[in-house]
């Protein structure tokens, strides 16, 4: 096979090598006709450039695709298929719920289910390559991309990285058509901008950076991601799209890395006000020298590869093992035996957006929400009078970001999904205020109206899609103040109040989850968000989310994260005096720790053991702890292990991940636990970064969230 | 002089040089009769130890540390005097304005007059040895520590680290018994603690901490600083106590750093909190490999080193060059020939406190003031009716945290300064409310009463001392509210409005700067700060400070610094669309920009110019500037000159601070103010670490402060 392309890559001009290390948007094309109508003269690019174009950006439809993939081929001379590439990040028609909320589902297979979904739809639709997963770690919910990561944990974040993978790719090297290759993002650390402001400058240590940014990046490699986009961000100084360090010495040589490395957008020109570029030349040089294979939607490559090729300055071959490794992308897909494989405009009408897949979602969304607090308020009854007050009650706002090719008026709203559990005439819906717009006179009136005669208030409130997502970053992380108005105008009425939260970061969530009496986090839930919140709210479906970052006390803790480090003065209930780590305002503890979620029913936790005080590298441990459903509900708890090194070659977070289990258990049922602990699991970067683990000893944690834990102790023996 | 003590180092005992590495506080001896009493056993440490300690920590007055040397001397086998160390930070009895503030002053000459000051008051008092300065740089106003350290610039935090050298040393090599050995801290990176919370994770890159954090030590011990203090924090993972590559490789061989190492206090023995070591054995063993020459405060050393001598853990070489370094710092300070060198009753009764000295500090504190805003109230008239409002009216809190010689009833408050100049009756008090406790009703009736009389109402507020400094951080850093709510309440009384904050950190000003007529932050500013604002207030003294932090717009900005980054997609003007590096609720900009004062007059700027268009190595450009005080008082104006490359191996900032010059100009007068510009400064660590500068474009700021600049461009041609 690499022959064939090798052939082929000596039959092609420079011209045509490099253009394939170009990436288009649509606009560029005549979707109808396939025929070249883009803006070339602000690219500084030719119509050769153009014909010549190794992938698309954002073409979708399978008609659309397959007329653009036919004019392509007609006019380029050696039959080089177009790549089609997308983002197609939680959802391709069926939107799922966000990353972060998806996180919080803690459940691998739903993640690997709405990838594959995600494909089916791209797929028949003409997409190749998707540029997801983003497996971006974040601490800083500021930042407005942290709604499409998954969280705050490096090993939760692998183990979702390998489930979409293995849902966008499946599990047989790209032969299925139904299936869309992967593009794992954004390399690398994007998710740690400063002062969460997107696009900002990333710095830490290299220590820190592989112990908690890289592993997932390399989880979705290791489990055959084809793709790599790099972050906008700068690595040790470097923007990643000219960082050599990054991805020739790191992603390809340690890393053993030999798929397609591609831009974000633009990114490669970004260089430029970046300031390690004076113009574009120097641009494309860095970005060629340091392994960039595409460059989307700038024309760095494009107008001055072949200048530095022929001026000496770049090698020839440094472009050629570019091109082959695009072209070794579209061997893969089939694409030379197909070049239409995938889209089929009848499959797209069955398929996309098909009652199975919508579903699918509905299942996602139930299983993503997480219920923060519940004083007695839910499940909600079917016979109670309910007023459904707030901005989000009747709002197709429910999808959240990067959700292009879903259809917000489709969407099933909060009202519709509530209405269709309830006989009619006991649900009053009012709109109380906008999501930022104070309430007027009319609006607080007719809410104050519909709760009055209400039993319960259901009180829908959010942040709108577009406060989160890229360049939507937020400094204030609150409620906007004109929903804490509302909800402080309701309050003295005395009625029960149960917050539907929507929104795409953790929040800081005073005057809220202290005033309700039950707050549910929805996320965006996605096309069925609805559907699957009122399968919640009146106990049709129990509650199993679990939070996947901190919610932060105040703005002013940020970062809070679970895994820090303790610290030589930790602000523990023992400590000698005032000299210790902490503020003189708040806690040092988040408002809700990682890992926190409610059910409907309630857990214990009894009997919890290790199999033995001292493990070696051959002798695992079992942890077991029984626990026993011990309220009125059935429920499933997610029951996690948290590991700490207490005396490590360099220091070690006071809690790590080290696995969960789900057990779902009937009222009154309890199941043992267990889980295999191993020495491979404590190992870590140690001073000379190598991998290791240290002998002495260990804490266990166990527990329903990060917080609320068991302790027991062990020591490693080497 | 090294033989002497190497043949004293071989007369010593394991056991008495072990003695040598520890240092005690004051209350393990009696001060009047120096006995010791201390609480040995919660060391665990024994009487022989206390007897053959190397320094003793906090015990100041010449009579009392005569007596415990004289009684020490009598004990000690060798008759090894004892080093006697204290935190003299900003002032031993005269208080000088908080370091911050002191950074505000721009005065390197008024920065090494207040060490000097400190330094004779100390030596009088049998002081050897100053924990001072305090260089961490700062980029996050919530921590308490902010207070203690001149700012967020590393080349203004080093020309301040090298005058607080020269004032405390002197520059003849400690031959000066008015003089104190200094000792520069926290080493390293102290500043960067995470979240702003004091003593938490620190984590960058090497190339930002060398680019950074790093020079400001650096600078100080090129000044000849006798010692270093560790920080609590971690460098890479490590306790900087057990750090041995910042200490063995960074400080010593790198930078040729023959001085004392001392730990902060209790450091080495918080490696165990910390989790890099399991007992005081590892931590002392540690600590000991690392380089840590004294052991501050815990008994790691004296219960551990002997043994790990013993067994081989350690080389008995590594102690003997902890000690060497110790005896050798005695020696250069005379202490074998006299060991009560300073210490001096009558002189101390003469020097501290003395009338020069407070007037060293009244210049002090005026030069450290900044106006932040003047709409025509300030300078207050001698002859109006003045409301003196607000918690810091009728206070002593003036001196800011770590003063502990200082004495707040001695502190000239607000109320008298301005009563000295005032004649009688023209000058109301009242409280107003508390700096945290709201407004009783009686108290704001009393406030009201006054204002309503007066023509104008000065409104002190602030945070209390206790509110910055060690342990103090704070997650909300607007003033308390009970002080906002009385500024709101006083606003619709239609009087002008004057405010005079006190603090120890940048503030989110919103509610105060938006509601006064002036504001001027005072800072703490120490012993004689009521009689130095009221010379600012009078106008017998014009304001000349200038930030050295950014004001953020809100905590939900932090950190925020004026010398960032650019990155890929930067918030400016002409940016084409939504996808820059943004908030979406506030600006990138801080409220009040680094290097920003007003004055009573005002500065145009003119005639900006280069000398030539391209630099080269040999020949350096000239940057000339005209200033004319076009206003209608004298003033003196901080002409500051920033530089950027725009094009380097490795991003940089926006603007880099390269010099400032001041121009002190009668209304009227102007003067060209000219600066050299040398490719030396543009030199930093390009991405292998080398330090070199970029042949290429530069852009050349000049102006008041770090936003309003006039531009110019040069080329560097090498």
């Amino acid at each position: 096979m690499v022959n064939d392309l090798q052939v082929l890559l000596q039959k092609m001009t420079l011209d045509e090598k490099i253009s394939q290390l170009l990436q288009l948007a649509g606009h560029f094309f005549d979707g109808t006709h396939g025929e070249i109508t883009g803006p070339m003269a602000s690219l500084g690019i030719t119509e050769e450039t153009v014909r010549d174009t190794g992938s698309v950006l954002g073409v979708t439809g399978a008609q659309d695709v397959i007329t653009l993939q036919r004019a392509h081929l007609e006019r380029n001379r050696l039959g080089i298929p177009l790549l089609f590439m997308a983002d197609i990040i939680h959802g391709y028609r069926t939107i799922f719920p966000i990353p972060l909320a998806m996180g919080c589902s803690w459940d691998l297979q739903l993640a690997e289910r709405s990838a594959e979904v995600a494909a089916k739809e791209a797929a028949v639709s003409g997409v190749h390559v998707t540029f997801a997963p983003m497996v971006d770690l974040v601490r800083d919910p500021r930042w407005g991309r942290v709604m499409e990561s998954t969280g705050e944990d490096t090993y939760l974040n692998s183990e979702f990285a390998k489930a979409f993978v293995r849902g966008f790719q499946g599990t047989d090297d790209l032969q299925d058509p139904l299936r869309v290759a992967a593009c794992v993002k954004h390399f690398a650390a994007y998710g740690a901008a400063e002062a969460g402001r997107d696009y900002n400058t990333v710095d830490m240590s290299e220590r820190q950076l592989r112990e908690f940014y890289l592993p997932a990046y390399r989880a979705a490699l290791e489990e055959g991601c084809e793709m790599v986009m790099t972050s906008f961000n700068t690595i040790d100084g470097i923007p990643a799209s000219g960082n050599r360090w990054l991805m020739r010495k790191l992603l390809r040589e340690e890393w053993g890395f030999n798929g397609v490395v591609i831009s974000d957008w633009g990114a490669v020109k970004e260089m430029i006000p970046h300031g390690v570029a004076a113009d574009e030349a120097e641009a494309a040089r860095k970005a060629i020298i340091a392994g960039l294979d595409i460059e989307m939607m700038t024309s760095c490559y494009p107008k001055h590869l072949k200048g530095l090729v022929e001026s000496g300055e770049i090698s020839e071959a440094l472009i050629d093992e570019a091109v082959l490794r695009i072209l070794t992308l579209k061997q893969k897909l089939g694409l030379f035996e197909n070049p239409y494989r995938g889209a089929d405009v009848e499959l797209e009408r069955a398929v996309v957006y098909s009652a199975e897949h919508r579903q699918a979602a509905r299942d996602a969304a139930a299983a993503s929400c997480v219920l923060l607090k519940n004083e007695g308020v839910l499940p909600l009854r079917k016979d109670s009078r309910i007023a459904l007050i707030g901005p989000f009650g009747r709002s197709g706002d429910l999808l959240g970001a990067w959700c292009w090719r879903g259809v917000h008026d489709d969407a099933v709203q909060l009202y519709d999904g509530m209405a269709a559990k309830l006989p009619a005439g006991l649900l009053t819906a009012a709109e109380g205020c906008g999501v930022e717009a104070p309430a007027t006179e009319a609006q607080l009136a007719e809410a104050l109206e519909a709760a009055r005669t209400a039993d319960v208030i259901v009180l829908a409130l959010g942040e709108s899609a577009s406060m989160s997502g890229e360049a939507c970053s937020r400094a204030d992380i609150r409620l906007p103040q004109a929903q804490l108005d509302l909800l402080a105008k309701l309050k003295p009425l005395g009625k029960p109040i149960a917050v539907v939260l929507f929104n795409g970061r953790p929040l800081d969530l005073h005057g809220v989850i202290d005033e309700a009496d039950a707050v549910l986090e929805a996320w965006f839930p996605g096309s069925e968000g609805g559907a699957a919140l009122a399968d919640l709210l009146f106990g049709d479906v129990s509650p199993t989310g679990r939070l996947t970052m901190s919610f932060p006390y105040a703005v002013g803790q940020v970062p809070v994260y679970y895994n820090a480090y303790n610290t030589g003065r930790p602000n523990v209930p023992t400590a000698p005096d005032h000299y210790v780590s902490k503020y003189l305002d708040i806690p040092n503890e988040p408002l809700l720790p990682f890992g926190f979620g409610l059910s409907y029913t309630s857990f214990a936790y009894s009997e919890a053991a290790l199999s033995g005080g001292t493990m070696t590298p051959d002798q695992p441990l079992t942890v077991s702890v029984r626990v026993t459903n011990n309220g009125s509900a059935a429920g499933v708890e997610t029951v996690q292990l948290y590991v700490r090194d207490m005396a490590g070659d360099v220091v070690r977070p006071v809690k790590e991940l080290k696995a969960f289990r789900k057990a779902a258990l009937e009222p009154g049922e309890s199941e043992v636990v267990r889980f295999t602990l191993s020495e491979e699991q404590l190992r870590y970067y140690h001073a000379d970064l190598t991998h290791a683990s240290d002998a002495g000893s260990f804490r266990v944690y166990i527990g329903p969230n990060s917080r609320d834990v068991i302790e027991l102790s062990f020591e490693l023996a080497k």
